[in-house]
């Protein structure tokens, strides 16, 4: 029983390391839209969103099952209900890179941002990527110090996007409402998406220590 | 067993109802907060919030307990599961609410919203709020007819946060940048919390039903 626990909770992991990579890849591919304004990337990670909506799907299913066959007790039962929340938070950092693909196909030909934040976004994007591998990465590893640590990545996104307002609130912004609409928006995007790998990450210190970690 | 496993999933439904029916009070207060700029009433939102909080915390406790000391099977244990998605969806509306009250607060004493947008926002906060309510009700009834109904009941709040942005990407926006990024992310919270209430509702619909109600 043990066994057939540890082997599918194996697989349940991996699936839920495949959601978040393939989240990681897409929000990479829809800030590179967004900065060239490209439609075809856009429209490559509106498509294959599609598969992170199935994936997400099949990792419910199996997290179910494996509450229904296995019936685990204790510990493993907090783990396979952490299991089945972050299946939720995975699912929404692949909807947030989805939104951002969005954003850049509806302004295409032109570019949805001002010259002046690109770099603010080409970091994000960055950022964003990086802590989605983070937690694919403890995911799989299960490791709470690796996992603790996704928290502190996630700071250098938060001065980011706090540098962003005061860059959009100075009185020199010349770029409009409408695209001071879009820059907002954005940002909040690439916030979230990184509020959902932190969220990832505590779960997993959860997961493998049974106690949550402090909020900071 | 299946009596001690009606009575708790009774006992826990009444939780999620009583954590959405904070979030509904919430979002009203942060609106009357926001459009008044009324410190007070911000504050105490923002104090409030604590309690939704521990009672989310207590809710994913009840299902917990529920899993470890009743194992349900089969449809039962599917309404367990989709009960810990509703206790992240009651508790994200709670979020919002606390998110609106911070905006009323940060602009204290002057008004967040230019006037020619307070319309939009009174109705979009009496929506959000006969939304939470509906979601409320439909916890305690687990009547999947009136869940449904709760989609429908989100088409208006999706049609006034579609207005609202037509009137700040209007040449005429007078209110300069600073006041169009409030109003998009007060838009996208009070959008995100009536998403929220939907969600709760078509949750019902699969644990009354066993149904999932097609995306619209």
């Amino acid at each position: 029983m043990r066994t057939a626990y540890i082997q599918q909770m194996g697989a349940f992991n991996d699936t839920l390391g495949d959601i978040c990579g393939r989240s990681g890849v897409a929000m990479e591919k829809a800030t590179n839209a967004l900065l060239q304004a490209d439609l075809a990337i856009a429209e490559e990670v509106i498509t294959e969103h599609d598969e992170i909506r199935k994936l997400s799907k099949r990792a419910e299913e199996e997290a179910f099952t494996l509450l229904a066959l296995q019936a685990p007790v204790a510990g493993d039962l907090r783990v396979v209900v952490s299991g089945f929340q972050i299946v939720a938070d995975v699912d929404r950092m692949g909807a947030l890179a989805l939104h951002v693909a969005k954003v850049a196909r509806r302004r295409h030909p032109k570019r949805a941002l001002p010259e002046e934040v690109n770099g603010y976004f080409a970091e994000m994007g960055r950022l964003a990527v990086e802590l989605a591998y983070s937690a694919r990465e403890v995911l799989l590893t299960q490791d709470p110090h690796q996992a603790a640590e996704i928290e502190e990545q996630d700071d250098a996104m938060d001065d980011l996007h706090r540098h962003l307002f005061t860059v959009l609130m100075d009185r020199d912004w010349k770029h409009g409402v409408a695209a001071a609409v879009d820059v907002t928006l954005l940002g909040r995007y690439y916030e979230r998406f990184a509020d959902h790998a932190v969220a990832v990450g505590r779960r997993v210190v959860f997961q493998s220590t049974g106690v949550v970690p402090d909020e900071n």
